[in-house]
């Protein structure tokens, strides 16, 4: 088809795809080009603008490394994440609830035994963590895999310091045969979001803080039930209200208590959804 | 705001732009968010789907460097660029019309004389091209900046090729005293888009074919002019009615004459639109 115009120009891009086998990348697809181009003449995009889109999409591709994820940052900054985890994560609400992934998650973790500290030298004050993974019949969930990831003292992450290659404040645990979870760590801080990328000066071109409220994240996995994505948010953070990537649920708050000795010390249970039988 | 679902987490983004210096960027993000987190809801988006988009997107921005714009490439092939094109190019009828810019362009290309032979070694039937740059009322606009680039009879351009380290087929000419512009080079040839990145993937994922109607690059700059960034398309092509990036007009396409010696000539007049007296 020639001489297409904005008007036109849509359903032509979207009968391009007839051919697409997959019906569902079909759906996703024609869905995506229809938003797109809505957006583009809602807006009546600009040349120029059209271009400054493309170098910001590009810079931040092109940030992303085996250690750092731009693009999670992005859409966790564009609530396009916690809309994606709420859409995705519907269940009865005596379940532990989701939030966002971030963008710090790293595979292979090291493994610890329960009791063990995985801060391994991050630094902070000194906090243990203890808690159940269980059903919600209440019955233990032996052997559930644990991951357990969060920012040191500074606010940072293992992966986002240059003169560290080892895990700190990182590690893979499993559930005792009570469902019981233990280890030591050091206590979790709000920090900002990495501002020195694009995804940095999209939050300063909006006037937006760049600051999370302090958490401790879970990923836990267990045969016969939903992986659970999540965090454990610390009582009265400043950012609780204004967590620059809308990740804050009520039911995921938790009390960080401090003990006589000056340590830390979090009492978390998760309650895991089973598989939809199907 | 806490506890943020699928219904009330757009509003709350879009509330966070409040303090958005700039009206036209918060204007922008305000109806990118909206639209963003439309398509997600309106598709039922999967945590699945999500990584895989965040994915695609890495790989575009990763597939990206000083001679390959991945991004562009995206955008062409969804329809954006044409899109963009179209809303932002309405001018007389008389004036000759843009199309995209493409992913090929590189600043600094080699300056040429009026006759001189930009192909530099470009494989491919000899092929003249000549013609005229006139303002509405006929007058030559002497002196037009002409960028002017193309593939070679592989279809590739010099940036596509790791074995070539000038310029081939690409070139900087001026208009003359009389809006004339003149120069030799190779025929212009059918060629696909790059596959070998995720702009390909899609392409198959989707069936589409990758292949664009026969064309030659021009971008013409002169003051008191609007910069006019178009193709000529080489008539009766196989692909000008499914060009690979919706840029075909009708008024753009034009012949390319063979002559008794087996060389080519290709002759077309440009007119420039007026920049809005403001």
């Amino acid at each position: 088809m020639r001489n297409l115009d904005q008007h036109t120009i849509t359903q032509e891009a979207i009968d391009r795809l007839a051919d697409t086998p997959d019906p569902r990348v079909r759906e996703v697809l024609t869905s995506l080009i229809r938003h797109l181009h809505d957006f583009a003449r809602d807006v009546n995009l600009t040349e120029d603008e059209w271009a400054r889109g493309i170098a910001f999409l590009t810079a931040t591709g092109q940030k992303c490394d085996d250690k750092r994820q731009e693009f999670i940052l992005l859409s966790d900054v564009l609530g396009l994440s916690m809309l994606t985890v709420a859409m995705n994560n519907a269940k009865p609400p005596e379940c532990t609830e989701a939030t966002v992934f971030g963008p710090f998650f790293v595979d292979g973790a090291p493994h610890y035994e329960n009791g063990d500290d995985v801060a391994n030298g991050a630094s902070g004050e000194p906090c243990e963590v203890i808690g159940s993974i269980r059903a919600l019949d209440g019955r233990p969930v032996a052997g559930a895999r644990i991951d357990v990831w969060q920012a040191d003292a500074q606010g940072l992450y293992d992966v986002q310091r240059d003169d560290l290659d080892t895990a700190q404040g990182r590690g893979v645990l499993h559930a005792d045969d009570a469902g019981m979870y233990h280890f030591h760590t050091v206590l979790a801080e709000a920090y900002p979001i990495p501002t020195d990328g694009p995804v940095g000066e999209l939050l300063a071109a909006t006037a937006r803080h760049p600051w999370r409220p302090a958490h401790l994240h879970f990923r836990i996995e267990a045969p016969g039930y939903e992986t659970l994505v999540t965090h454990v948010f610390r009582e009265d953070d400043q950012w609780l209200d204004s967590d620059a990537v809308f990740g804050v649920r009520q039911s995921l708050i938790a009390p960080w208590v401090r003990r006589e000795d000056g340590s830390y010390a979090l009492h978390y249970d998760f309650v895991l959804n089973p598989v939809a039988k199907g």
